[in-house]
């Protein structure tokens, strides 16, 4: 690609550098600018990444002609100003998951985007995963049968480190630990599979971290199209992630070692797809392509900025995740009972943004 | 053991001769007689196993002065008034799992023990694979930490094959379906692992089976311990028996292929337990010593006739599973608002029961 598109990272930790990694490893992208109010830092991603230049201010960046979109990685509580100001200049954006920290801001971004008809992605990776696409094919071509219970689980020990120098530990920054930070990603993998969720009953617990925030959460998904959902999130043990489906005629069980996560080049290495048929009990391994989520998902956005691609996640699938999340908190103050998703949507001023489709 | 206790097979199918198979493993028992209303049954069961003899009517074979106890496996809604005239006979019994379809008539079988003074056994058997063992060692000597979460899946395809000839068909004789017979294993074994459940927040779906039951149940527990439990039952896909535990110093995964339940001395062959330590990836497989959980629980009831053992699952422990069971139900009609356990508990007059430990 001889004219690649113009990108600049905002909010430049640890997962910017991840991001970084997976847009330079194509040639769509050309990461051209970045900006973090910590000029040390600054410095060392440019240097790091070889940027040519890098930016004083926020306001400073959005001026800046040559950038077509940002990659954002800020808290979750700064999506929405961060996202508006840079919708209102005129630029596309890609944010890190979750979309924001309430619903009341995802839907001020989702009507941002579409006041601005700028690109806009959120990063729901996972389920770009092989495992998770390979789950997706057996459902749509018939190999699964009907499936009547989908099980999954991302937990690690984040929570028993945390401490009042991040964001994360706060109650009001990231509402649901666990749950807003690993649990989300299931929350979209198991909409992407199984459709919308209608209602979630859940229990979230802080049992071992000092953060204010949950440390274990289960969630009982009720789907619109009939089956049973689970969502199992902890931060105070080792680190999991599986996602398993049952069906009338196969089982498929998806297994991460999610250590691997950050190098998404190389998370097909370290996950395994197992496939059990009707009436066996041996349990072969499904091949699984080649794929790197990080990279695919940038490229995407990037193309979605010309006009040559279209957004897999935008601002409504992001939501209906976030809202799983928040409708898990709801259901475990209201001692389990479930939660009615549009009702949390309803209240967010959500349901004219969802309703529409992406 | 040249003096066997000598122990009569109760309602002549499959089970019977599963458990048959693990009585004559061992030298303990001596099958001397049996008892099915149909005599060819009874015939083709006494020449299978060697049984010397087979009583026409269930009153003949409780006033044989030479059989000590009873191993009853007929339809779980015919345990209460067989088992009730067993112990009032003075025979001791072995009732496989649940101990009752309902929890009246579990306190009632439970109040019937307690006034005969006979050994009584409930045949949660699974609490016995090497893999649960392994897991309880690890809780008590610290290696896995504080629990968070407990992850259980004991699933089948039985729903789908399931016809009015059978009473598992049936609502108001196998309630809850996959979770009163195959949920109810974990609802023993997590309990065993973690100690009392306090509520259940549950879904039960009737899907694809043609049953009147559920072939679908997803169930959070509290445990008055602190950590959060799952069960996941279903009765729609092929076979899936997992336990796993997250703890703050390790996680252990077990998974059993369940299509060798049936024969317990090779059960270990076709199970694994893995574990995973705080700060790794690796999964070291935890080497497992041979077990055989049918024999093994009923060579212990037949030493608890003779006042040789203890019964570590009598009428309390199952009383506390088969709530588990109803709790689900109750809370699936409530909307999944969590349930206590005392409440159905106390309402079928139990608490007496099951406050006074076994």
């Amino acid at each position: 690609m001889t004219d690649k598109v113009r990108l600049a990272s905002v909010g430049l930790g640890r997962w910017a550098r991840v991001l970084a990694r997976g847009a330079q490893r194509g040639d769509v992208i050309e990461l051209a600018s970045c900006f973090s109010r910590d000029a040390d830092r600054r410095r060392a991603f440019q240097e790091e990444f070889g940027i040519p230049r890098g930016a004083a201010t926020y306001e400073e960046l959005l001026a800046d002609p040559e950038i077509e979109g940002l990659i954002v990685t800020t808290p979750n509580d700064t999506h929405r100003p961060l996202i508006l100001q840079a919708l209102e200049a005129g630029k596309a954006v890609y944010t890190d998951k979750p979309i924001a920290h309430t619903l009341e801001d995802a839907v001020a971004i989702a009507e941002g985007v579409r006041e601005s008809g700028r690109a806009f992605a959120v990063g729901h990776s996972a389920r770009r995963l092989a495992g998770a696409r390979m789950m997706k094919r057996w459902i749509e071509d018939g190999s699964l049968g009907d499936v009547s219970l989908a099980e999954a689980n991302f937990s690690n020990e984040r929570g028993l480190e945390l401490t009042p120098n991040t964001w994360r530990y706060f109650a009001d920054k990231s509402p649901g630990g666990t749950m807003i930070q690993l649990g989300v990603h299931h929350a979209d993998n198991l909409q992407y599979l199984l459709g919308t969720v209608r209602t979630v009953s859940a229990h979230a617990r802080k049992l071992y971290t000092k953060a204010e925030v949950p440390d274990a959460v289960m969630a009982i998904l009720e789907f619109e199209s009939g089956p049973l959902g689970y969502i199992g999130c902890g931060w105070a043990s080792p680190g999991i992630y599986t996602l398993n489906l049952q069906g009338t005629k196969a089982n498929l069980r998806y297994d991460l070692d999610f250590t691997h996560w950050d190098e998404s080049q190389h998370a097909d290495k370290h996950s395994q797809l197992y496939s059990q048929a009707y009436g066996e009990s041996e349990r072969p391994r499904v091949d699984l392509p080649k794929t790197d989520m990080f990279r695919e998902q940038l490229e995407e956005y990037a193309l979605a900025i010309r006009g040559e691609a279209e957004v897999e996640v935008g601002a409504v699938e992001a939501i209906r995740a976030l809202a799983v999340v928040h409708a898990s908190l709801a259901s475990s103050e209201r001692n389990g009972e479930a939660v009615a998703l549009a009702e949390l949507i309803e209240a967010a001023g959500a349901d004219t943004v969802v309703g529409q489709g992406r």
